[in-house]
């Protein structure tokens, strides 16, 4: 079986053209293995391309666990580039039928890719967050359980996120165990992914991420999105960011309001290969 | 350019057929990247088929970080099937000129890899080791610096190996605090690689294993044959064993004295692709 192996921000996936395939079991049976990347190919998750009733293409991912995920940020803007390579769309903007409602991903000239992201949800109950006294979650105070208090402000990009602004860039022992306190606190009945960031001045940002139920990962686009929004809202940008995450650099536009999020990244190809399910 | 990706117990490679390659540079340049797990293939190193003045074929191995290493255990059984896949040797017994001599890897009806690893060094000195009482240095006490007491047996398999027979499996905390603090102690003026093995009965053992200047890894080829050698010399073992790693078994064979150590173990192909140099 073909695949190509992309990565947005060293967020990596193993995609496989599904338009002419009956039938996923094959492959999703062997997910956790494919992903392994000692003894399989090697991935965060496998992204499909399939035909689709509402859109120009369909695009479904899966976790390495298995599970599927309704859409990922760094993976739609690889899925756009592939999509475009393959010769499945002859435009460079189409849209895509996610697990996250339609989206338009657009190639830009420098081969960066811009997706139109929603619009942020800042209402307490949306995001949802509890038990703060403002309503959007802007700068509130929150004591986690570790004792820390913190600055928080709360969005929502279809997943909730907590922001917290730093003086400095957390380590990987820091993120570790304040994030994981911040997730689970009572504040976020559904938990919450923690951004860490760090301004470093004309509209830059260096950002750590805590992803709800995954850990330290290199990217989360969303929570790139979230960052920006955040920022936004505390008066450190005006109407866009750049977020410098561990894997790279995202661009995230927002005019406030109900105006939507644009997010524009990187996504590159390692390599094409070949594997036998069964086998691996 | 077209590679193959293989793996031993999980320690695993991307093979490049250099056979009628004039400059190994341009690939040797992208070491670290083509070894980088989120952004390139992924491997613990790249490994190279050359021909050979000395033996059938001549093996070469780089680490990640782009440096070479002179021999691989789990590497050269990758290497075995490999080769005789590709055709380049038409018997399933061959000689590979490799850092440390000249290997003889045979294929076994069971797609299994038996390799000769030569005799074990026991000597203090050429281990080497210093400051214990006893020569061969078999269960002698060790207290590390963080104030643990062991009872080592100290190996030398053209690299140092210190074999602590213990109650239970060490988690990764475990071994990371003890083995870095062995590895760097004043017996070991070469450092050492570091041991930690379960005796299960039957021959059987469950070995982790804390690698000289690289830490935790699934699976090390000569830290088993010491740890067989280690508890053959202790009377654990008679003339063979089977040691479980964390990526697989192998079995480990020694008729004591000046016989040579016979490594038999698995080595599996999970795909094969092309990738760019240049690009990656």
């Amino acid at each position: 079986m073909h695949f190509t192996k992309w990565n947005g921000c060293g967020n990596d996936f193993v995609f496989i053209n599904a338009m002419h395939m009956d039938d996923l079991k094959p492959v999703l049976d062997k997910c956790e293995r494919i992903c392994d990347r000692h003894f399989g190919i090697g991935a965060d998750g496998i992204i499909f391309v399939l035909p689709s009733q509402k859109a120009d293409l369909r695009m479904r991912i899966f976790n390495a666990d298995g599970s599927e995920a309704e859409m990922c940020g760094n993976g739609i803007r690889c899925f756009a580039r592939w999509a475009y390579e393959l010769g499945l769309v002859s435009t460079r903007r189409f849209s895509v039928e996610t697990g996250a409602g339609i989206l338009y991903p657009e190639i830009l000239d420098d081969h960066r890719v811009r997706v139109d992201m929603g619009a942020p949800h800042l209402e307490a109950a949306v995001v949802p967050t509890t038990g703060f006294s403002g309503n959007p979650v802007v700068s509130e105070e929150l004591v986690s359980s570790t004792g820390s208090h913190y600055k928080v402000t709360c969005v929502s990009m279809g997943n909730p996120h907590c922001v917290i602004f730093t003086d400095n860039v957390p380590d990987d022992e820091f993120l570790k165990k304040e994030g994981s306190a911040i997730e689970k606190d009572v504040h976020f009945p559904r938990k919450t992914n923690v951004e860490f960031v760090h301004p470093l001045g004309n509209n830059r940002f260096r950002m750590r991420v805590w992803e709800r139920g995954t850990g330290i990962t290199m990217a989360c686009g969303t929570g790139c999105c979230a960052t920006a929004v955040a920022a936004i809202l505390n008066g450190l940008a005006k109407d866009e960011a750049y977020i410098d995450v561990d894997g790279g650099t995202l661009h995230i536009s927002w005019k406030g309001g109900d105006s939507h999020v644009f997010m524009t990244g990187p996504a590159a190809m390692a390599f094409e290969g070949d594997f036998t399910p069964e086998l691996i």
